[in-house]
């Protein structure tokens, strides 16, 4: 037990450059699509809710793009993370695989949302923006985004999901420390928020209705842009700044991966830390296996379809071409574990259609009992989402053990759990279950996507 | 702002010894007596409470003693931690001043308190026990030491503060995913819990009850053993890798502090971080100021009387001179700013009789007002406790921007406030007050401490 546990970097070696895989892929994601004329979405299109600096990323064909000066000062109350040697559960699980996890709970938000809240309110600042609108639902971009905002002297204006708004009061705190102003989503601000409490008053909310209201915002007011913490190309790419860092750890201590297994909710976690080591294996440089894991109670790239819907429910949003099980699915209540989005990244989408990744889904009582097996051996708790993530990466200690293979796992704990204790505490009181989500429930939400020729 | 901001170490230059100022004190501290006989309190008076390793470290002359390679390994976990350059901060306060905060919320727990729950848990697993009982207020001190326990097997019994187990069920969930078992104390599985509840059934509880009670239940089983997680000897010598690891780290940038400051409770945090400081004080290789800082709601130090009194309110630990309020003594519920302990380490007690410390009290709305500055800045939200170290560093920055010197300054930031967010709600709501503590109300308490010849 004498050798290394993490393997840090020095501040002088992160990464300054992003990755955009765009640039590497045998064919390029589709494009996104205009809301009312189904024609390929344009620069203009997308200027009333991000900025140009923004824009441009998201349709970048270079395959390195610079990180602010100013962005990596922010960075550096943080970065780098580091990346664990995970001994004490490899010996629990008595496996000889080698289990790596690079950790993204030291930002100051708890989770990996940070790496791109900085840069997204940096570049809007920049062009004189002077307030985000974003949704969040347990919290974690929310806050993440508040306190890039306060970093920058940005308002910051929050449509938090109603029924996490209700039952998580210390996210909130935490957004309004940061000085973000948060509201109850459906909200009595927007037209389409009253349209929904004149229904139901005591309306739970969706991450897909919450972005609704904050783009309807930003839409209004030329000061105000939007801001999304996952799903699109440009926040995927802030987000590799995980894998680039992975990769210079890795390599430190002389190790490549067998296979690397990340969660995947809106995709941003997954794409940051894959999309390098993506890299690497297509110019052959490793052989990784690279998995998606999702939550059984949200499948989107396992039993949703690959075709163009909204971002989000009420259909402000351009189409993206993406694994979606239609942008009304709302995963039940009794999910605990995150990763409750509709659709899936349409990059992480196109890449999974190339062949290029795997995925899978996992019923959360096995996430949960991970999780539990990791605290007691690594001490850390880990966020719901990264649950799905440990599962699978003991799911592939557990076969090492059965057939002795060595392997050398990578994954990714992209948050602590300190604000998500109340799943923990449903667990080990028992209230935790498996769902079946039937493929008529499906088919449902399918109905509601709209048909694109 | 493109020089560094964070100062690491190499796993590999972990300090591999704690120090024991005693060695280097003019006069020892007074020993502690025995609760029947008011006579020095023997090894075999504490052999039912503690293992014989930790009961040698209590009456330690020696001036170095070695951190056993499994404590060594688990604090690896997460050691060493950052040390900090508060540059945002400095900006913000535009103050010509360089402040530095070493950040223990990098553990599993959230806090320091892990650094000595590891090597209690280890000695007492070595000794043969099976299971450490404690007391717990907000929980900081049962969530690291349940976190200790699981690593070496042990059971863990925690009684917590029944107004803290009430209004903070998040932290007794995450004792729980360690696997330790909470009792709400008062408690009716001990005597003298259930004698408090047959009187109040609402009984509040307080630190100095669930002391007694945890106590208790350790006396009465030989393979139990009670665990505390500040004011003994031994716990601030564990502490001290704080303050071995500041020093490799300024050293590493070619600074030395002008002043230290920490927030004082129990003293384990001060005297982690002042201890190392202070040997260097006193070999002549440096010369800061060294100031505790303690809430004006709970004024041991500064407003307390030094004299034997009991550590627990039934009086059934041994009594040790220390600055004290009274063992009956519970702060003002609307007190936010945890530091509750109605005692000062009779070490830190000690040191300050002698003239080598100072220090402070602040009232509370100052400290969160801080903490706002800190979280806007510096990104990390504080526990309240080390609110008060930051609260008394800006002081500090602020008279040098009056003055225009460039002191440099140092400060722990104990842990992050993930856990605690419900008391900067209270202030975010206007709900806290700074509380005028009255001589009369002192002198009450006062009146219970027992006589010591």
């Amino acid at each position: 037990m004498s050798e290394y546990t993490k393997i840090y970097l020095e501040e002088n070696e992160i990464p300054t450059r992003w990755y955009n895989i765009i640039a590497d892929l045998p064919e390029p994601p589709p494009p996104a699509l205009h809301p009312g004329t189904m024609k390929p979405a344009t620069a203009e299109d997308f200027a009333p809710l991000f900025p140009l600096a923004l824009i441009e990323q998201e349709v970048s064909q270079e395959r390195y793009i610079d990180i602010p000066g100013e962005v990596l000062d922010v960075y550096r109350l943080w970065r780098p993370s580091p990346l664990f040697r995970a001994r004490r559960l490899e010996k629990l699980l008595d496996t000889p695989a080698k289990i790596f996890y690079k950790y993204e709970g030291v930002s100051p938000a708890g989770s990996h949302k940070p790496n791109t809240a900085v840069p997204q309110a940096w570049y809007n600042a920049q062009e004189g923006i002077k307030k985000l609108t974003t949704e969040t639902g347990a919290g974690q971009w929310g806050s993440s985004l508040a306190f890039a905002c306060s970093q920058f002297g940005l308002e910051c204006e929050i449509w938090q999901v109603a029924a996490s708004y209700r039952s998580k009061p210390y996210r909130r705190t935490m957004m309004e420390i940061w000085g973000g102003k948060v509201h109850s989503s459906p909200s009595e601000v927007t037209e389409y928020g009253r349209s929904l409490l004149a229904n139901n008053p005591d309306h739970p909310g969706s991450l897909g209705i919450a972005i609704s209201e904050a783009v309807s915002e930003a839409a209004v007011n030329p000061e105000v842009r939007y801001a999304l913490g996952s799903v699109l190309n440009h926040v995927l790419l802030h987000q590799t700044i995980i894998g680039e860092e992975a990769l210079l750890q890795l390599a430190k201590v002389g190790e490549i991966p067998d296979i690397l297994v990340g969660c995947t909710g809106g995709g941003s976690n997954f794409g940051g830390l894959a999309f390098p080591f993506l890299r690497e294996k297509m110019a052959g440089n490793m052989n990784p296996v690279i998995r998606c894991v999702e939550p059984a109670a949200c499948p989107t790239l396992t039993r949703g379809e690959y075709r163009y819907d909204f971002g989000d429910t009420a259909g402000l949003t351009p189409l993206m071409k993406m694994h979606t099980l239609g942008h009304s699915f709302i995963p039940e209540p009794i999910h605990a574990g995150g990763l409750r989005y509709h659709g899936m990244a349409p990059l992480v989408s196109h890449i999974y259609e190339l062949g290029l990744v795997e995925a899978i889904s996992i019923p959360q009582i096995e996430c949960f009992d991970g999780a539990l097996k990791f605290a007691k051996s690594e001490g850390i708790v880990p966020a719901p989402e990264p649950t799905h993530a440990i599962a699978a990466a003991i799911r592939e200690a557990l076969a090492c053990k059965e057939s002795g293979e060595e392997k050398t796992i990578l994954t990714a704990l992209c948050g602590h759990g300190h604000l998500d204790l109340a799943a923990y505490d449903k667990y080990l009181q028992g209230e935790i279950v498996d769902l079946d989500l039937s493929d008529e429930d499906i088919a449902m939400y399918m109905k509601d996507i709209p048909t694109v020729d």
